[in-house]
């Protein structure tokens, strides 16, 4: 933030050419290919291209596309790979492993504030929306569809979504209190409880998780 | 948008100072008054003396300080008043109907727009976040509190908001479908019945509203 930090003092190198700088050119052409083509029409061919490099160059850093895409965001979690870890556990705990989860990740301030501007991204008008839209819809909202199945599967696993984006909202960006401040386990088992009713939750069914008070 | 439409024509004249100009002079008042102060901080006397006019006058246009918050905000809706109204009536389905409220409100384009913007603001760096945290505990979320009662009354209140806020956010701002294209009554019946739980629900207790699923 400091003005001196952005400026470089007369006489000092530029950062030599290397390993560094190929990455963050990758980063910095993957960030224009997902601005301009969105997660779905974004390719790591394509990317190598603008950046000018080999494609396997690309996949040296970056496993596939959703690991370049978080990395783009600097994204303090990645949602599709604790999709997959959690969707492998039982079953009847999921909403709550999920919430636990995503907590675990955001509680320090620095995950929280970058997570904040994550969710700014996606509010934005420019091209953020699409990006985070298609990124949540491929590598998370498909996934627990998938699990759930049903014809209303991926209406299902958007409201369960839906309470999570909440739950990052109040906690974190908005920070009211006592939500803000209520330990991860009690905030986990009552959301917990609502995604897991989301997700699998039969008309007028009894809430099947922890007693959401703790009590 | 137009750039015709921000640029007066040469010769036009300036539009007269009266009515609506005192309007719109309370109106830049209170944002930077809001902005500096908080919602809590903000007084409607501190909004005449920035304003230059006579506290009456103040008055006179708006009818308190929520009034003039959600105006100067451009809110498509009046979320205190709603409470308001909503609280009055049976307790059974106070979620189903907090949720109907919200989506006939936001349901047309422009309003859907503005909230989005709105969102914008909480999440904003600057003054938004505080602005928009303390009208929404103040107005809104205490008045919930207070229906529910007991200990954990206001973190019962917020949950709830935080699921309200997570449906706003995928449905009008993400626009992921199915959530964007789901009928209203359907996600009343679905949303309500966890905002219900969230204020009122006993552990292991049955959701009591409405099947969510409508079969």
């Amino acid at each position: 933030m400091s003005e001196a930090g952005t400026r470089r003092r007369p006489g000092r190198p530029r950062k030599e050419r290397g390993a560094g700088s190929a990455r963050a050119s990758i980063m910095r052409a993957a960030a224009e290919e997902f601005a301009e083509r969105g997660y779905e029409g974004a390719s790591l061919r394509a990317v190598a291209r603008r950046a000018g490099v080999d494609p396997a160059l690309v996949h040296h850093y970056f496993d596939d596309k959703a690991d370049l895409f978080t990395a783009t965001l600097e994204a303090p979690l990645r949602p599709d790979r604790a999709v997959d870890l959690i969707l492998a556990g039982t079953q009847h705990d999921i909403g709550e492993r999920l919430v636990a989860y995503l907590l675990e990740r955001l509680d320090d301030e620095k995950s929280g504030r970058r997570m904040v501007v994550i969710l700014r991204t996606a509010l934005s008008s420019g091209p953020g929306t699409r990006m985070v839209r298609e990124f949540l819809l491929r590598e998370v909202l498909s996934k627990l569809a998938g699990l759930v199945g049903g014809e209303d599967a991926e209406l299902r696993a958007e409201l369960a979504a839906s309470q999570l984006v909440g739950l990052i909202m109040t906690r974190y960006a908005l920070r009211v209190e006592p939500i803000a401040g209520t330990p991860r386990e009690e905030l986990a088992r009552r959301v917990g409880a609502v995604v897991q009713w989301h997700l699998f939750g039969a008309p007028g069914a009894p809430l099947d998780a922890e007693p959401p008070t703790g009590e």
